[in-house]
């Protein structure tokens, strides 16, 4: 069994908040996470609910600003948050921009050099940390969903479109819906896939729901105030790709919000609730 | 009227946060609030509730982490959050300490030199803030209450005590509770106000409470986990206080909880429920 470091842990709302690192296989490194245990989880297993943070973020950007634990409280749902890349690897220019290499780490395994020695981070949340979590935390294994903000939910919904038995839900706050068609993504495939853009398709969510579809209603909240919503986020893609196939989707344009965390606070008790709808 | 430079604004829980800076009369310098406007501010003018932070804090420390505009929009509250002292005053020594100087004004009107001539955050708290909020921002006036976290519940106690017609409420999270018992009061009072532990008592929640007394129940909520619960906080100290002259007092120990945010915001709802009964 992995071997966990705890770093630090807190009671609150009648839980646990821990945050650990380990040495993780898949990105040959230190990695950090943090789980909330609900109050339910001192007496049986519970279902998870993964939470993918956006660039610039660590682990904990989500259990400090996001008020999520009082629903997991109330919902009895396990959270984790995950850090957004790898850090100090090593890798020449790992900490040269703010939306490439650390804390930019995308959700995707690279395949370019040097990138592809620790950028592993979608095998990370879809491999390797689940079995830790299922390992050290009392969960449902078969019980998970996934969430994240802006590249957090660009990978949220990359992760679940593609392994749909494992995701049982998904929603996105201000998610890069189509990363091949704007400036972040572009720039972070063509640094951790290389130039040949077929293999961008598989970490394209507008891409994948044509493809695939997902067995289950998509929740995304987008505010019109976001500085990042027309250049970057892109939803009118994502919906016109999911009504290409019927894919049934709720998205909510919040008018008013921008890209901050206040906007996720103010809408977390839904994301929450649609995950717990699912999962219980 | 007072001019205030607008630093940020957020759309949260359909109201609006924002960050302001002016110039204080009473500090002589540059100070910064944070103010929640809750949905019914937009309609007609809301009672309006002061928080104090803690040792190190600013402003903005009470806006992330709490959670309280969940409830302050749900109970038509304003939420006012200032920072902890004055700052660049260019007062030797201002930042050689964490509890002391900048970050640690401990809401008392400095009598000593070199602190007074800026460090007078009682004042600064009880009437110019007051004015500020009142010339620019839709309150009710006469339906005040004020809670703090540690440092900044020894002020909201202090404050409240002293001017009971002004703060119809009072809470507190970890409060210090008798200053002039504990390490970080000792220091403080005795680098702002000089040696006469007379003049201390001023500033003493215990102190005050046995003269005073308050006309309404007092909430303290305090964590059993706190590492500052018996050198520093010592709420029995208050409890013996408020039994003497039979003031009501709710202090409630919560097990397990440490001093954190993670702790404030899990019983925030009670706290802002407290002050709403008192002020609707």
């Amino acid at each position: 069994m992995t071997h966990l470091q705890t770093i630090s842990e807190y009671k609150c709302f009648d839980g646990q908040l821990g945050f650990y690192s380990h040495t993780s296989a898949t990105c040959k490194g230190e990695m950090r996470f943090a789980v909330y245990q609900p109050p339910q989880a001192a007496h049986k297993p519970v279902p998870v609910l993964y939470f993918l943070s956006g660039l610039t973020c660590t682990e904990e950007n989500f259990m400090v600003k996001a008020g999520a634990q009082r629903y997991a409280a109330e919902y009895g749902l396990m959270l984790v948050a995950t850090d957004t890349s790898p850090r100090n690897t090593g890798i020449v220019g790992e900490d040269d921009a703010w939306d490439f290499g650390t804390g930019a780490g995308f959700y995707v395994d690279a395949t370019a050099e040097p990138w592809r020695s620790h950028y592993q981070m979608y095998s990370y949340i879809v491999q390797e940390l689940p079995a830790i979590i299922a390992a050290n935390f009392p969960i449902q294994a078969d019980k998970q969903g996934i969430f994240g903000h802006s590249m957090g939910g660009h990978g949220a919904l990359v992760c679940a479109i593609r392994n749909p038995q494992q995701y049982k839900s998904v929603s996105a706050f201000a998610p890069i819906v189509a990363p091949m068609s704007c400036p972040w993504g572009q720039k972070a495939f063509s640094g951790y896939l290389g130039n040949n853009q077929d293999s961008w398709r598989a970490y394209d969510a507008s891409e994948l729901i044509k493809q695939l579809g997902y067995h289950s209603p998509i929740l995304i909240d987008q505010g019109t105030a976001d500085k990042f919503l027309t250049e970057q986020l892109k939803p009118e893609l994502f919906e016109q790709a999911c009504a290409s196939v019927n894919q049934p989707l709720n998205l909510r344009y919040q008018a008013g919000y921008d890209h901050s965390y206040y906007f996720i606070a103010s809408f977390i008790e839904d994301h929450i609730r649609h995950h717990a709808i699912a999962l219980n």
